[in-house]
């Protein structure tokens, strides 16, 4: 193996500290330059503060170091905007138009079927009044950052995780913002955060057709949505309004989750549709796209969600619904 | 009976085309003057279309003319904004920060509980992009109006309701606004619709924090908020962001309300606490105000708010709601 590929592998080994998420992977290596048994490394500096830095210079001389034929080693830091060094290969925003439909359990089991496949997963938050996913994955920390950008904090599973409420004083802190700053805050989530690389990228929308689904349709290079909803009449009909603004803004519906579709009784061995028919195919048909999966309403899954465990999460539907979610995404290659 | 009050009296039987309301209700006459047994009388012409003008011009003649003591009616409208119109008791919005949580139900129940108690009641969908009242209620009817304003639909049960939804050319239709417009649309539903003379008039808020909350908190003299929310923690934590709203812009609670508390399985005669144990004594003390009510999930409730049929409920978990809305509006005193 020659040695610019043995050092790119020790870079590999080299954590983060924060998101402790490889140079690699964070796609901070900007050049490895070898001449006469040096080796001058250029790191990218975005969001790491000068402790960090510190440490991961010498972390980074010392397992260059090792490597056979190498006598000295430079570690530089460039400036580099977050922008600039993330390589994302799709970006997957789950939406509704309808309120407590399920979008952010929906978006978190995605991004852990596509985790559990091998793939480099991310979640950015963009429902900035309702934030739901940092208390699904039971995560507080602060992300770290400075003035150019922040890290994202990383799952127990390793899914990378930005969201308002990891910035907030506390969880229950209410944002009062009107449009143009929410739509500012979801475009410094996708501008000044350092993603690295990832397979895919998933947007968590909040509900209704304004601010939040504008920006991010107009602004962000969306593959497409994935689009939630519950059996109920009410809902599909304002679920049809999120496809319908799809529709004109040309962004394609690439499938269809139905939630809280049925509540299986282990007492008396049955599934009762509580909140009425299925509306699975119908909303398929509207949408032009797969039917991925009807999700039941489950006990379990609702106290794992508020216990920050829903990693932890495994049923038969999920099973299914994860292999849905890998052929929904058929350009979707596992990075590593 | 002096001949004013008779005349008034009799104007109370002249229904306004559309509505169907009084004019009377609706707060459009603005003088009766008598002199040597000629009545004039001078009706607002807000929202009122040339051909309504003629309707109620003849049927107020003909009811007038008829009262003993009168020879001559003259009937002249008179330019007014609906907002110069409107006189409004209590304004109530009802709001969660979360989506999905029944706000729309809570706030049609509470309509209903207060018109089936004799008070007038209007409600003002808010929810500009997943607007859900008119389907509750089976109103398809547009609103009729002119350049000067609207006039509100009718109930099956008589509450005045008006939503973006009755304006759409379908109501699947999506509204792709960005804030500004949102806020303008409330603003005008508020000063440019005829409500007339109402005990309480009902806001449904649309989910979160932004534009919508911060516009009806800002610039509407609303008397308190309703707050929503479901037992599982994920919900109370982003409910609880909304009451520290309501306190940051010194709004009042007026009480909070538990929505699918419990679901009540007959098969085996069990209340199911489906989504967690019950937070609603906590959420009453975070809010420092009353618990309402702790509504089940009820699959027959779901079907009739699908098939627009929610006036048609009733419940013992409704009375007792019903009767605890009552208290919480300590000042609402009915009309008529």
């Amino acid at each position: 193996m020659a040695l610019e590929e043995q050092v790119r592998q020790a870079l590999g080994e080299v954590l983060v500290p924060g998101p402790m998420r490889s140079l690699v992977g964070l796609n901070l290596v900007r050049q490895v330059a070898i001449s006469d048994q040096q080796v001058n490394i250029a790191l990218a500096a975005a969001a790491l503060s000068a402790e960090a830095q510190d440490w991961i210079k010498a972390r980074t001389e010392a397992v260059v170091e090792k490597l056979p034929g190498v006598n000295k080693v430079e570690v530089e830091f460039t400036t580099v905007k977050p922008v600039e060094i993330n390589e994302i290969n799709h970006v997957i925003a789950v939406m509704s138009g309808k309120g407590g439909v399920g979008k952010s359990l929906v978006a978190s089991l995605m991004a852990i079927a596509l985790k559990r496949q091998g793939y480099e997963v991310g979640i950015l938050d963009a429902d900035i009044t309702g934030p739901s996913i940092p208390r699904m994955f039971g995560i507080t920390n602060r992300p770290s950052g400075n003035e150019t950008g922040m890290l994202p904090v990383l799952s127990k599973s390793g899914i990378e995780v930005m969201s308002i409420n990891l910035l907030l004083p506390s969880e229950d802190a209410a944002v009062i913002w009107r449009g143009p700053l929410i739509s500012k805050a979801i475009t410094q989530f996708w501008e000044e955060v350092v993603w690295g690389k990832l397979d895919c990228l998933v947007i968590d929308l909040p509900p209704g057709t304004a601010d939040a689904s504008l920006t991010v349709m107009q602004t962000l290079p969306i593959s497409g949505v994935i689009v939630v909803f519950t059996p109920q009449d009410l809902t599909t009909m304002i679920v049809k309004k999120a496809v319908n603004m799809a529709q004109k803004m040309g962004t394609p519906v690439l499938g269809v989750v139905e939630n809280m579709s049925y509540l299986y009784i282990p007492e008396i061995d049955k599934q009762v549709e509580l909140f009425g028919q299925s509306k699975g195919e119908a909303m398929a048909q509207t949408a032009s796209a797969p039917l991925l999966g009807r999700l039941p309403i489950d006990p379990e899954l609702a106290r794992l969600c508020d216990e920050g465990n829903i990693e932890r999460y495994s049923s038969d539907t999920f099973t299914a619904f994860s292999q849905a979610i890998i052929e929904a995404l058929p350009k979707v290659e596992a990075q590593h």
